[in-house]
């Protein structure tokens, strides 16, 4: 009997130990993506490495902070894109692709898990920060999404930053707007199917980010130039909810970045998180099936990163590389750019 | 011993009746809608509400004799919303309503539910069948989503055919503009709860169709002149691959019509097929807790209309009417208006 009332005396001590630790642990996390693609080592120099690591970094640690300190996950993942959005190394604000008139188009989309309300525009031209864009669209439009002249006359009325389409040119993306017109030209004639892949991949690029806060509520956002070469006012997934980016707090929180047609296609930020709700996948089950399965299935390929409403992050991809980061509410910081890194 | 055999007997007769019967029944069937909203009968008169019956009966035989000679559920969607796109009663195509500018612009989508390939239009002014021109899209370009005067470049090389904006305006959508644009001034003023949901709901309006064909394949589409009075040209949810429109052969195709705000935040398409594939819900489970749960619990108002791989047809929503149709393999005709007719 002594021995027994010992047992219960451990296992409640222990219980209550197992449950302080569960709440004085506090739960948060942040994951981003720079773009996915045939990022390949090889082709990579050390400093350019470099540079990706320490925008990432900043971009991560930006959100983070903001977390930590009780901030929302919407504003963690507003200020951590606008990090990128202004760096020329990402497709996404300063430093977009130019399409074939060598002009830019900017799409981004957000969406806040709690309230299922959403944000997007598409195809703007002189915003400095799209995804501040979309989120003003959520906030102060009745609509989801509004598009070119109309989206860039509602960011001027709201007082968001307007800049000459200028300040987005980088001498890197006229450069690739030439070299893909040339590839593309060439396509059928004398490249080989390496070669083409490595353009293909080269098209495209987007920045994301997902995020849970302290307060339980999960977000994600999702900004890009689109595709190099692009025509016909071609909007791509990252405008659209459910492809590009979905956030849902009985769920999880996504943003991808790849070939957008298949993921418009896919509907895959949505469908990971059906898979979660409605079959009980774990959201690192769900991207899986959705990038490795569905995706690749269709001949897409592209990324995926997301966080669950317990703080699980997941970074998924079928593509040789993906510039990525995430931060734990302990502060682990992990950058990566290759896959299986 | 003789019983035993005679019975036998009997199952392989009566098995290989059922079997003949499963393969002699064609399976295939067709639904449209022509908008969800506050239609009412007190409202309507005999011959008004004769015209839309009209329409709707000419609009899918169309489809219908097109599914039962064989052809595909792709040209049995795109001939079918042309009626509806062509005829000045419904808000897509000729008759759109107009928007804050006293311009139309016009968004379609379609998909594939064999390939899940998809085609996607938004903002057009002189398209005359923006369906088509989705179509298109999906057949003869890289991508699924084309916006704005790209998207009327893209439809004028592939020779689709152009109309001059005029052809779209008819004098109820210039009244219906000027009436809502005198409501929304008066809006927080003088209007009661009533006549702000009355006015709410006459801004709606959209065409759509679901199909299955005899090849086992299904189909959906949507088009639509969006929402009277929109500015900063905000897109719906019609052109939005998994809101508006979805196509599966896993397990239905689904169009929407409704307050598009609340069917994209939603991904009410996707998530019908969702539900069906990964729940097992049946199709009229899936539409019936995705529009009375999840849209009506955001606030959202519309409905749906879908057929699933074994043609079972749904028609689903939370308005007090939708005009709607469908027709199953027999050739029975449904034509309704209100709820609960």
């Amino acid at each position: 009997m002594n021995k027994l009332i010992f047992l219960s005396l451990f296992i409640f001590l222990g219980c209550n130990e197992i449950f302080k630790t569960e709440v004085e642990t506090p739960n948060f996390g942040i994951v981003i993506h720079g773009g996915a693609g045939t990022i390949l080592k090889k082709n990579m120099t050390f400093e350019k490495e470099q540079e990706y690591r320490v925008v990432l970094t900043k971009a991560i640690t930006v959100g983070y902070n903001i977390l930590k300190s009780g901030g929302t996950s919407q504003e963690a993942v507003e200020k951590t894109i606008n990090v990128m959005e202004d760096s020329p190394l990402f497709n996404a604000g300063k430093g977009a692709v130019l399409n074939s008139n060598a002009s830019i188009e900017l799409d981004a989309s957000f969406m806040d898990g709690e309230s299922l309300d959403a944000g997007a525009i598409s195809g703007v031209r002189t915003i400095k920060n799209p995804i501040s864009a979309a989120i003003k669209v959520m906030e102060a439009s009745p609509h989801v999404m509004l598009s070119g002249l109309g989206a860039e006359a509602f960011a001027n009325e709201r007082g968001l930053e307007i800049v000459n389409p200028e300040y987005f040119f980088t001498e890197r993306r006229i450069n690739g707007l030439k070299r893909v017109k040339e590839a593309a030209a060439l396509k059928e004639i004398a490249m080989s199917t390496d070669e083409i892949k490595f353009f293909h991949n080269q098209r495209y690029g987007t920045v994301g980010c997902a995020a849970l806060d302290l307060h339980g509520n999960l977000a994600a956002g999702t900004s890009t130039g689109g595709m190099t070469n692009k025509k016909w006012n071609r909007i791509g997934d990252a405008p659209i909810i459910g492809a590009g980016t979905y956030a849902n707090n009985a769920t999880c929180a996504i943003s991808a970045t790849g070939w957008g047609e298949f993921f418009i296609r896919s509907v895959v930020a949505h469908d990971i998180s059906a898979l979660m709700e409605y079959k009980g996948l774990s959201i690192q089950e769900a991207a899986y099936e959705v990038i490795h399965n569905k995706v690749a299935k269709l001949g897409g390929d592209g990324g995926v990163v997301g966080i669950d409403l317990n703080g699980n992050i997941m970074m998924e991809m079928n593509t040789p590389g993906m510039y990525r980061a995430q931060m734990d509410a302990s502060g682990k910081l992990q950058v990566k750019i290759y896959q299986g890194e």
